[in-house]
């Protein structure tokens, strides 16, 4: 596993989400994977984050994290996804990202693109299978691979059991109410070993 | 058919939803609703609108359609979306809008509200099912009223045949592909009817 | 509320969906409504039910439970379907008895129905929202009216907070991991509620 | 490309999909991919076919095409699914079958197989979308690599356009309405390539 390029996008007001990302960085570089953690950038006003304690103090530490460019999305091999939801979906924040790439899209850049998302929700049945399924009906309209990691390893089962990405569920106090750190990293493992394959099938 | 209230709501940036909208508030008008048309606040920045002629000549045609407010949603018996697909999904325009409308989602406010959408895409299949879906998908978590139009009336038929909502297929040159007028204005019966039905059984 | 008639359609192989079903008959019945609950016919083969005691049991204990036919979709005003995932969508019982719904479909004999949800899964994920959400998408196309639960009561929140339909984690030896039983009797009363509406208006 | 197994597993009453499956079999025998064409097994009563001559008629032509078993998935690197629509979902056929692979998905057989679906419907956007989507939801619960043809090739654009998976819509008389073989051969031949690259990865 070595020459795997990975993006990990990501949005988050509270802290859950870059937590995953993170995690998951941990595990792509640990493999060997030359990684990227990017922020769909904040597209909220300010007065709105300002209102939100929590909200504010995560906006202000992340500060330095980049914001995912188009630039990101040529050079990554394969993406990694991680979203709360809102009402089954992705913020807007993610989606004005994803409304910028109609260029990539249109001159087949995204095409084979290795794919994976997580997501999170304040209920337990609170719309985390609905986001990662609709970010994969996104992707595949770029023409990506979907590498959902399924059952493929058993730690899906001891985290919550969602097949189509890692998801969690977090509290009002902001903590997440299962433990899915392991199935984070099998995540991203899986999400480059198969885009390890494209790329030496391609390359 | 007398006293439901119906929002309108779309997000066009060439005109299409906005034709869409427009016939939907004939038909409505006609039956005997109030209604109003609202626009998804414009998000995009003004040079991606100017880099666009056919978008800025919209953009500036429709300068005065207002944007649609947490306050209309409250008002309203019933709504009705229109919008492009963006990759299976609505744009963010429309998701921003509805990413803001967690104080009535927690409050209630949106329960039992009555609700359908249309949508349009570039190619025939290329995301209009995919996007009412994501759509509905989102409006049931604020407890409304799914009044997809089904097969209810032969227009369906005739005019693509999209069970979820109305979509039409537009070519480069902005022109629509199927006929949708009438099934356009059927929705919009249909959609306030059901919301004539509620708004008796509620008040 | 009086003259609603509701029809429970359940699949259940160990019991699970066959107890939400129960539940859910008893707060319509409470509600005043008229209640049927009907099993999808079996269509496993005998060996497949023969060599799982749980299954067989079951299978014994309900073979009075009536199936459900065409006429009792014409007959009801509303439906509460209630079924396990098979890798999130319902099992080929339920999909068989639906696919044989074309004539009825065709002759507009579906539209207006007030719909419901629920299902199970054994993990927490394990596509208990993709499940009812797959069943939405059909009934779409028959014309019918989805009332999703959303979050119009307090008790989704303490349910598991599945918005698109009460659903439930069942553990290896067949327990409800999450307590349902106010979920369930809340989504019956609110489907009855809203297909009374419908009555009322339509007759 | 050589050494790929290509199961094409497809559902067909009256004869649609099954021309989609011998014109993906057609480009992958080229392209070098050992191929099987599978029918998933009748479930409907005899009487139901006997009552539709031109179902009738498919069936008796089609009686010597195998039946799809658990050892073809075991068998099979890709699965290429072809399907009508029943309601935006495949037949009870089609799931009949898939929930039959419990013992495979359990012993993770059927993981990183590499998968993709094509489907027809009576109305242009009569559910050919979701349909798709839904098989591609019950194979991520596989651990399966969704590889949908997005707009990998410009053949999608003149064919429909659907980006989940090849797509036509079949008249009253059984006509297809699009021209979709170069779409359906396109998209053989990028499951297969996407196979090989796996295989070669995991051999």
């Amino acid at each position: 596993m070595s020459n795997v390029k990975l993006a990990i996008i990501y949005y988050s007001s509270t802290g859950t989400n870059y937590k995953l990302a993170k995690w998951a960085e941990a595990a792509a570089q640990e493999a060997g994977a030359e990684v990227k953690v990017l922020k769909a950038e904040e597209t909220a006003p300010q007065q709105a984050i300002a209102a939100n304690p929590a909200w504010k103090e995560h906006y202000e530490e992340t500060k330095d994290v980049p914001n995912v460019t188009l630039h990101d999305l040529e050079w990554a091999d394969a993406y990694i996804f991680s979203t709360p939801t809102r009402y089954g979906s992705a913020p807007a924040q993610i989606r004005a990202f994803m409304d910028t790439t109609g260029g990539l899209w249109f001159n087949g850049k995204l095409v084979n693109k290795v794919v994976s998302a997580m997501s999170s929700a304040q209920n337990p049945h609170g719309g985390q299978e609905a986001t990662i399924l609709s970010l994969y009906t996104s992707m595949m309209h770029w023409g990506a691979i979907i590498a959902a990691p399924g059952y493929s390893d058993p730690v899906t089962f001891s985290s919550g059991g969602n097949p189509y990405g890692t998801s969690v569920t977090v509290d009002q106090d902001g903590n997440m109410l299962e433990d899915v750190e392991e199935a984070v990293k099998h995540q991203a493992r899986r999400t480059i070993e198969i885009a390890q394959m494209v790329n030496n099938g391609t390359k």
